[in-house]
């Protein structure tokens, strides 16, 4: 793994989002009157399900990408997401004219590698778990040279995910609350570098579901949790918090709230059925919160960002009663 | 049936959009970038599913109830139908301080009749059938004094839904091609009537299902064409146009074009996957014509009108394929 250059300050995301500027989408901060009387408070949500590739993930990968020299960019890139960060790293090397390729494990669904196809990456293939994915991608980087952006432990990806929080503050100054999904922690740490310089006076939530808790117990213990392949509807928050991202949440966030897998399933048709928006269930964490009265709105104005909104059509996630 | 005026002109339907302003949204118009590359052409979507009580209904509605004077709203309004208009109807009437009736067949599904009853309406029930539901609504009229709000085929309505047209050339005043949905022609009609007013150069072309085509019949015939409970999953679209609409739309319209049900279903998945819009399958018909290659986009500026966005979850339409 390549050096990631420095913890990013508020001036390093400034740089990152006129870098990622031609690229991504500045998108709109969405309110909804049926949610906001039911939780009784001000709610903007950040739609980056509208976002290119559609996810945040555009924005790290983008300023991951073009951070590189024209030299460094000359053998590629890689990655072993088969999610959004996937296609993310695709969209951003198909710009610069670049190849990409991404490690999947034989056994990914259909789906998945069709949409990574369709920003046209190479897909290798290797045989399922995280030590044959690592080393296939060791290999790539052995064999071809490539450099390897990694979804979230990595810091020109943070400050590519801080621009989020940085348009928000730009396009709505006045809140006092921002919800933010925990995964990796990619999006919660560049939120935090940007918010608690900007406005240090903003609470910062991060929020995950109750059975992959690893930032609620890495910040309890106040050493780095990390739980392997736990099995959340949220797909895109299994990842446990990295070696970058885990300080910056220890020193600077407000409160990690854990929800319950019911609650993201009911907040996620929640926001189908009242605001029309189709998010993925990571994206729903959040309004999760909101629903099991983990978090007060009442008389405040939050912010919270919808991360992504791909989901499989033909499944569900109320039709996924049984488990993952 | 109450008069309900002349028909509106361009200025009817800008005190329209002043009178209905306090309960309305100004909805926003998406642009999407996949769409547009399928498609060869700029496409601005007004997102009419985003409007109060999730469709462009809210807006007849409250230009036909804001419209009536406090005598005439004192014993109340009434409507038959159990779709996005009564939930409208219920909505205006409860913002004026007065009751709404709707009549709903007594197999009309939970999910409608809950729907209506959330926005404060009285649910009236009969048997099923056009006729049963007529009778039921003049034996309100009867005994109550009620207001009929009719769904289309009423001027203030008309002009009612007139105020998307002139919103989206507030918002989007070049486009050259306007995409509208129809069914019973409200929505079409009050378009007409402000686009070939302010802008005739425009062309507005109508879409309606292949199975519920009484708008194309009745322009090749000349004559209003009424056809009996189409069955189509578009099940906005099934009404036929009315006295009142059918004049203005056979005098002023561009075209009528027709979709397949396939490709109603399709454009449906495709908005929802592409563009993360929840959008019903009535809303839907603009790009099913656009995916039939049955309207050319390629260097045009279009604006279509994504009318309502409310769809039963739990019975997606792709998974209807059995029919409705």
């Amino acid at each position: 793994m390549p050096d990631s250059g420095t913890r990013p300050d508020l001036a390093a995301i400034k740089e990152a989002a006129e870098r990622i500027s031609g690229l991504v989408h500045r998108t709109p901060l969405l309110r909804s009157r049926s949610l906001e009387r039911m939780f009784d408070g001000k709610l903007h949500c950040k739609c980056e399900h509208l976002q290119r590739v559609g996810a945040f993930k555009a924005r790290g990968a983008a300023n991951a990408v073009f951070s590189l020299s024209d030299k460094e960019l000359g053998k590629g890139v890689a990655t072993h997401s088969s999610g959004n960060h996937g296609a993310a790293v695709a969209l951003a090397a198909g710009t610069r004219g670049t190849q990409a390729w991404v490690v999947m494990p034989e056994n990914a669904p259909a789906v998945k590698r069709r949409a990574v196809e369709s920003y046209g990456a190479n897909i290798v293939s290797c045989r399922p778990g995280l030590a044959n994915r690592e080393a296939a991608l060791q290999k790539l980087v052995d064999e071809k040279g490539v450099q390897v952006i990694h979804p979230y432990n990595d810091y020109r990806v943070i400050a590519g995910q801080g621009t989020v929080a940085l348009e928000i503050m730009e396009q709505q100054g006045d809140i006092d609350l921002l919800l933010v999904p925990v995964g990796g922690g990619g999006l919660l740490s560049g939120s935090l570098l940007v918010i608690k310089e900007l406005r240090p006076q903003v609470q910062v939530i991060g929020i995950e579901p109750a059975c992959a808790d690893d930032a609620r117990q890495s910040l309890d213990s106040g050493e780095r949790v990390i739980i392997d392949s736990p099995d959340t509807i949220a797909d895109g928050l299994r990842a446990s918090l990295g070696d970058k991202t885990f300080p910056i949440i220890a020193e600077l966030v407000d409160d990690i709230v854990t929800v319950s897998e019911d609650a993201i399933r009911d907040a996620t048709r929640l926001v189908w059925e009242r605001m029309k928006q189709l998010i993925e269930p990571s994206a729903a964490v959040p309004v999760a919160a909101l629903l099991e009265q983990q978090i007060e709105l009442k008389g405040r104005r939050a912010a919270l960002v919808f991360t992504g909104g791909n989901v499989d059509l033909d499944r569900l996630p109320w039709q996924q009663r049984e488990g993952p």
